[in-house]
């Protein structure tokens, strides 16, 4: 069984990451995205396990207490964390797992595992993030440009990531991640672990041959 | 205009390199296979700058001699070679370029462009490719044996490779291929460069915003 691959995924609000990552884990066997811990109360509709896994501040902390988060923060009253151990196991299984975090949460994971493949997913354009950042149920111009800041500060993180993908057609996009998780399992070492008894095959000596 | 990628490609007899090689090259644009020199005989149907530059002993040792091989190999009188400048030229073009040599030549070339990304196309099975090895036109079973012999000696050389392909089904392989073509593409290096204009309007400051 070959280790699976820890896949970063960062982009801004508006590039459409969310509607990504949904049909490439439909889209493929063997990758999930990794749940994250969170205080936070579980909102209608929300199932444990599944948005997050919910747990007490006790309980939270004591995890921070034993170093088992890759990253996690603070927002408002609310921890959010990725659980290394949980992270961990199903790449042990042979998974391939995705982190959908933000540009600080890429470089803490980057730090403790060098191996992740980082991806940054970018919008098509200025005026198309405008648009999708405008449309987003408010008017108010102010909203609307704390969004934008928002997005500039992320995006400029683009190049701590080893690839981009720049979501203008999202069939192509979509091919583009897909070609991504694809290439990581044809590298020598997941093949060589994965498939040990073909490579063994194909070099036993034949019959009468010297 | 960003730089293409050089890849090598190689694999034993019976793999299926050849048709999926041509596949490949016909479903992406901007890929092409480089056209090797050499000073034997064209043969009926052969289109010199197509199936091989076909150049003159002398042509041919005049290069050898200003180094501007990757690769050669003299077999029998007949001199093979990859000429570095025309692929230099391609890739400077930004096409990305395909070199279909052997695990000898594929040292060579690691050697001199470390950022070739090589791949070694694999049979399905031992038994697979002894069918398909005897199946060409001979039942001699010298030659047979002698066949399998030389696809072992190719084979023992896929650890040196970045990724392996294995040529179970032909859709699934040539879609594994356009994986490791397309992923280069979206490397951070190869984008960044492809599509400075994008990135610097994107991280434009918004009007209006601090």
């Amino acid at each position: 069984m070959s280790q699976g691959t820890l896949f970063i995924i960062s982009a801004p609000s508006g590039a459409g990451k969310t509607t990504l990552v949904r049909e490439l884990i439909e889209s493929l066997d063997g990758i999930q995205v990794s749940v994250s811990h969170t205080t936070r109360a579980r909102r209608r509709g929300e199932v444990d396990g599944v948005n997050y896994h919910f747990v007490e501040v006790a309980s939270f902390e004591a995890m921070i207490e034993r170093g088992e988060f890759f990253e996690y923060a603070r927002v408002f009253d609310n921890y959010y964390g990725t659980s290394r151990p949980s992270v961990e196991a199903m790449l042990n299984a042979g998974q391939d797992v995705i982190l959908e975090i933000d540009w600080q949460g890429a470089r803490q994971v980057r730090q403790q595992m060098p191996d992740a493949v980082s991806i940054f997913i970018l919008p098509p354009s200025r005026d198309e993030l405008e648009r999708r950042l405008a449309s987003r149920g408010t008017d108010e111009h102010a909203t609307i440009a704390r969004r934008m800041r928002d997005a500039i500060g992320e995006m400029s993180h683009y190049d701590e990531y080893d690839y981009l993908v720049i979501n203008d057609d999202f069939t192509t996009a979509l091919r583009e991640l897909q070609s991504l998780v694809i290439s990581r399992r044809l590298s020598l070492d997941r093949v060589g672990k994965g498939h040990a008894p073909l490579l063994a095959a194909l070099l036993s000596q034949a019959p009468g041959v010297e």
